[in-house]
């Protein structure tokens, strides 16, 4: 019953967008398991910004009551919401990848190979969730204090499993069920059952792709620690950032601003990343592309961010803006 | 689908136990947001004895991967893992409370009311599920330092919902897999969306009726912070320990042991508690002894939780066991 729900969701207002929080954006990719609390922070502001339209963060309380690391006291004045109307945000969904969180203990046991029968995966599949519900706890956290009413979800627990790395069964009715009582639902990488390997990892990017086939969202905005997607390293000089991807109706996808002429394109994939790089990327959002649903890559906590999370990108890409567009050409 | 499987779970491995870890055996009760360590590391070495029998810490290599506050690396040896056979824990499943966590939030908010449509209401909704996801997570990364597989499962996330605070929804199938796969499911008293009231508090011990109810484990063991159920506030000096408690077909009950003449029986609920007190807990164990299945009210991290883990007192109750057996008198 659950399961046909997930699959004819019928949302009571529609989603206006899927947002993912690159790993690499808000944790300190090269420190183990260290958020970057500027970057968090920065963030979880602009998504307030835009799902609340024209809100400052003084008018709006927070909805983070737990005490902070070093602090004795929770800070908390009730009467703040006395006289408080109910701010309902516009409807968004917030997947964040694993960053510094998971992928070291996901790397070292091999989770995302398999086989729960061997002590090390078993051990492995264990510390993976502790770490990136570790992470998830912060990012629910850093979007509460906003007064963004944030919940988290791990995809383990929504009996979420895959066959050979793809969803196999996703009960989507807990993330409906909270979209339409007016809360952000925040999801995560995370282990995983898998029906044939036993385990593995389900990528962030692989659960945006399933919630955007299904819940239909406006649009998709990937949040990274680079400007968008580069025809090589961005580190290389002559990188140059591909502004327009096009994606046609066979699912192939061709560079359309700026002209590359024969340039070749190439892709990195970090080597500690169990869940692919930059190529897994771009398949994953020529798919939701070619949905209609225009998908932004886009350096976070910066001025191009929140013009990508606030959808006035659809229109048009004014010049001035740098990130990716991937878009569908019919 | 789902839904019809929770209704007739069909376990691999019969369930051996259900533990709640009461709130004010692993927390703080007076101290918010505040984990009793030396007690939470007690009750998960005794369940690493009882599930892994005779198992020695030494020789089990912890699962929790994370970095431990104040610690800057992750002490982790694969090689541990090499040589290491799989050591399948006996199937348990362990809900804890929320203490000095969740209750607070709870309380200002008046959550287990309902009406989300206050803002107050609707914060204080985000804030629980904070507080409370917290503790699970520490209470996870407690039984994996301890070599035991746990994971974490919010109720919510499962997509668990109430009507009129009796369960109404509850998919079990997350919480079969687990256990199927050889995992430790973790619960915890939830904030749930409820379908009349909006949201309420679903707590620990009526999540516990409701495992027990379709999961039929051998026991049921109750650990808290006093011996077990007084006649009156323990704190009384004339508090009588109730040691064996008979449930009737029709549900009703009676003290067995001791004789109590015709003492009059007082209940205390603490006023800061939104899940009702030992009165609820009394009637929660009443329907599970109910169903044949022995539940054990007894004192965490002592001697007599031990017994009571093991499930030695199933036969007969010695004589020097300090603690609480109710039990179905057919």
């Amino acid at each position: 019953m659950d399961q046909q729900r997930s699959e004819h969701p019928n949302l009571v207002r529609p989603l206006r967008c899927i947002v993912k929080l690159g790993g690499a954006a808000v944790t300190c990719k090269n420190d183990l398991e260290k958020i970057n609390e500027a970057h968090l922070e920065m963030v979880a502001t602009q998504l307030r910004q835009v799902m609340i339209s024209g809100s400052s963060s003084s008018e709006i309380p927070g909805m983070d009551w737990s005490k902070r690391s070093g602090k004795l006291e929770i800070s908390l004045n009730v009467d703040e919401f006395r006289d408080q109307e109910l701010l309902e945000p516009s409807s968004f969904i917030v997947v964040h990848g694993a960053g510094s969180f998971g992928h070291f203990q996901a790397s070292q046991s091999g989770v995302h190979k398999g086989g729960l029968e061997r002590p090390l995966v078993k051990a492995g599949f264990v510390a993976t969730r502790i770490s990136v519900s570790t992470l998830n706890l912060e990012v629910v956290r850093a979007l509460a204090r906003e007064g963004l009413p944030s919940i988290g979800i791990s995809p383990f627990s929504c009996g979420w499993s895959t066959r050979e790395k793809n969803i196999a069964s996703a009960n989507l009715s807990t993330v409906t069920k909270a979209l339409d009582s007016g809360f952000i639902p925040v999801l995560h990488g995370d282990a995983v059952l898998d029906e044939l390997q036993g385990c593995t990892i389900l990528s962030g990017d692989v659960i945006i792709r399933h919630l955007a086939e299904h819940l239909k969202p406006d649009y998709v905005v990937f949040l990274t620690d680079v400007f968008g997607v580069y025809d090589r390293p961005p580190t290389e000089p002559d990188a140059v950032l591909l502004k327009e991807i096009a994606v046609r109706e066979d699912g192939s996808w061709s560079v359309v601003k700026p002209p590359l002429e024969d340039r070749h394109v190439e892709w990195t994939v970090a080597a500690h990343d169990t869940t692919g790089g930059m190529e897994t990327k771009i398949s994953e959002a020529a798919i939701i592309a070619k949905l209609g649903i225009d998908v932004y890559i886009v350096k976070a906590a910066t001025t191009h961010s929140v013009r990508a999370l606030s959808g006035d990108l659809k229109g048009n890409i004014p010049d001035d803006w740098l990130g990716t567009a991937i878009r569908f050409a019919g």
